[in-house]
């Protein structure tokens, strides 16, 4: 979600190839900043590029089958679901259609995030992101897969609909946006939906409940389990028991079979822990050369 | 690659909620050590087993697939390919297996992981990889789903191979580390491979060749790119070349399609790169409220 952005602001040695030791860098003057290893990952290399196409891929995949032959069930989650408890929407007769979220899903926020890589450490400002929603202009890049996907998808008469946490106030810009990523049509009220569409602020429940009354929506792809349901949202949910609400029971299936995420280290709600949330403690090791 | 180990050592904020200012957190004594984002992001998130649980879901489909409708060609590139002229090694009538890659592919290490996290900044050190080889026991977890990818890939008769680059010299206990996490049988010399196994070094390709002279390999998982050829590991391709080589033009259609990408953002080539190699030059922005 948007306004859970978060830098995590780091010093880093460059990765080493094998027989190259790792050389310590300092923080510095923005010419010479290091860019975070999450960064590195997510914008800079071959492996997320990789990862965004495959997870397009078995995206588009997925839609085009239910186009032949229509589900009984949407995979929106119904009002009286729980983590332990999934009901989903039923399609009835509606229009087919596939919700993604936007930022870090269906584009990279480029230009916002090269701003704050060149202030590190700085904390997420949800001013600073206003103003990127303002005038950030097309400082973004869909993500790798994206574009193609969504042109068979619509092609395949399913209509994509964007459900994101940018704001309404913002709707113009983050049309247009969207549309000059090549990733349009984006309409909001039609086929973009924005925070405080609907009630609920940054939870995105009410809005894909609003979506299906109108349509059957066969899939949906986020970075973060908040663009499929707000039941991993609950604050009250643990690290590990946010995980293995997503990695086990009844969700487990749906990953890749009508839920399809897209790999975000940069920020989010992905991002918390301690070391004891991370780390089963019988899965740890230390070694036994220890501090020599 | 295994060789390639780095931990971004980071001085994180905890990820905020969309209402909670973010609280500064500072290094401090192992009890109360911050997690760098990109550990929290791959082993303790839900999103990354989502992730995972996804890539492992296309690998099976896809195998099962091929297993009923073979293909005439494998998904190995032969020797005489380069970057712009992909060329694969035919199928012939030989077995179907998959490749898959060992660390942060098969499994998590989180032993060495947690081993890193409580020392931060630390560089990588091979001897101590070596130790962990050698005697971390059972401190991994199987990555999220591949162990029922597995199980239904053997049960559609096709041969499951690691190829891997922890060492020969550790072969016994590299074994012994795969079966005990359910990932099994991995037997050195029939369905593992280790670096020394055949020329080359870290480099796979020589591995892939000589496991193609007796299977069909009809698909690969790795979480970089050098698990799936040599040719982006050359040490001249730039960071955005690289990028480039596996996301547009011939390479770009095998994602999810033959060949599987583990999301791994915690250590390996794919965290390489300056400000010019991560951010497209027309990509940029400033906050025009700057420093204010």
């Amino acid at each position: 979600m948007v306004v859970a952005l978060l830098l995590a602001g780091c010093v880093t040695a460059p990765a080493p190839h094998a027989e190259a030791p790792a050389a310590p860098a300092a923080p510095a003057a923005p010419a010479t900043v290091d860019v975070p290893a999450t960064m590195r990952w997510l914008y800079g290399s071959g492996e997320s590029a990789a990862s965004s196409i495959q997870a397009y891929h078995a995206l588009r995949d997925f839609v085009l089958a239910a186009a032949r032959d229509r589900p009984t069930e949407s995979v929106v989650l119904a009002p009286e679901a729980r983590l332990g408890a999934p009901r989903f929407i039923p399609c009835g007769d509606r229009p087919l259609a596939v919700v993604l979220d936007v930022d870090e899903t269906a584009l990279q926020n480029l230009g916002f995030e090269y701003d704050d890589a060149v202030h590190p450490g700085r904390a997420f400002d949800q001013e600073r992101w206003n103003r990127w929603e303002e005038g950030g202009g097309d400082a973004v890049r869909a993500m790798p897969g994206a574009v193609t996907a969504l042109r068979a998808i619509r092609a395949a008469g399913v209509t994509v609909i964007f459900n994101s946490n940018r704001l309404a106030r913002f709707a113009a810009a983050n049309e247009a946006v969207l549309n000059r990523a090549g990733l349009g049509p984006a309409r909001h009220g039609e086929t973009l939906w924005l925070q405080g569409d609907a009630p609920g602020g940054s939870g995105k429940d009410e809005r894909r409940w609003a979506i299906s009354r109108d349509y059957c929506v066969v899939a949906m792809a986020g970075d973060q389990l908040g663009d499929f349901s707000d039941l991993f949202n609950v604050r009250t949910l643990s690290v590990p028991a946010r995980r293995d609400a997503a990695s086990s029971g009844p969700f487990a299936r749906l990953w890749g079979n009508g839920w399809f995420m897209l790999s975000n280290p940069v920020y989010g709600p992905s991002l918390r822990g301690g070391l004891d949330d991370v780390f089963p403690s019988d899965k740890r090791w230390s070694d036994p050369q220890g501090d020599h």
